[in-house]
């Protein structure tokens, strides 16, 4: 489905990212080439590189972007109250972003490998500021009484865990509403944090 | 690092194995051929096909005796008990087993995206088979009183993600032994499946 057609004034960033992501996640990041990714936007291969130093550095800002979509996608919600209204909050929030993204996430994921040291040390520094919204509801709610995990940290992750889980199955129009699936994961998300 | 001796008499299933489920998870399978299999196994590339017709079926048969050996490994056990005993055996053993598995749980993942329909429906099948212990253990707890949740087929999908995120991160000798990980782990998904 190449385009032959367009000329360097097309090349937007976002149409080179939105064709680099999705080829990345189809075949892997190995076996997509530049001259492939510059096909599909339908120019030279030379002109991509007007846009991109390299091919790593195309993975690396996709990555980054990501990264940076969704701290800043949460900060935009301004959520307060409780640490249990938090967690809702974040919940609803990390499903919904991530849903939405399924190709930056599978490549999130699984071309961490392919990156350079430096640019996976950028890249876990984000994913790290990431996690610390969730480390600091759970830390909130222990404090107030309201939450009881014994390790934050490992509660923190296993949280992410499974909430990243529905990425793996859930599709529109199925058996379930999206806000129904919110629901059942708040509530098992809830319980696991909770006393016992 | 390919080895230039060794002649068709070495080939053994178990090497070519271990040398494809290594190349697929560090490179991607669409980026590695079977050239590139053959060199690091030490043998011509035509040797290679005395042991499998091409590299999809490699692929299928990795995954699919991985999710064999899964199957397998749980049989063995012959866990009995209440529900909850049940539970413990099974997050102990899932933990256990993917992680001493890193590559395989990787590909088994990744490589979906890459496995023709057929082989899609084959692997599926297997993995729906796994999901069903933990699935089985659910609902006898439902049932019996002891687990109260709304969705148990969701559930299970959630205590299987949330499980398969230590690998993304547990190192032997860090801060936590397996032991301890297997703990926190079991504490969260027997309180997400309580009544709370």
């Amino acid at each position: 489905m190449a385009r032959t057609q367009g000329s360097s004034s097309d090349i937007t960033g976002p149409r080179i990212r939105r064709v680099a992501e999705r080829l990345f996640a189809q075949a892997g990041y190995a076996a997509v080439s530049m001259r492939q990714i510059a096909a599909e936007v339908g120019v030279q291969a030379g002109a991509l590189y007007n846009y991109t130093p390299d091919k790593q550095s195309l993975l690396f800002s996709l990555m980054e972007r990501h990264l940076h979509e969704v701290l800043e996608g949460w900060d935009t919600l301004k959520s307060t109250g409780t640490p249990q209204e938090q967690l809702a909050a974040f919940v609803r929030f990390h499903i919904g972003f991530h849903l939405e993204r399924p190709d930056a996430v599978f490549i999130a994921y699984m071309e961490l490998r392919n990156l350079t040291p430096e640019n996976f040390a950028r890249v876990e520094g984000l994913r790290r500021r990431y996690e610390t919204i969730p480390e600091r509801i759970l830390q909130a709610g222990i404090d107030a009484g309201e939450f009881a995990v014994p390790d934050p940290r490992v509660a923190t992750l296993a949280v992410i865990a499974m909430l990243n889980g529905v990425n793996t199955w859930y599709r529109p129009g199925g058996r379930l509403t999206l806000e129904q699936v919110e629901d059942l994961y708040l509530d098992m998300v809830r319980k696991s944090l909770s006393a016992g």
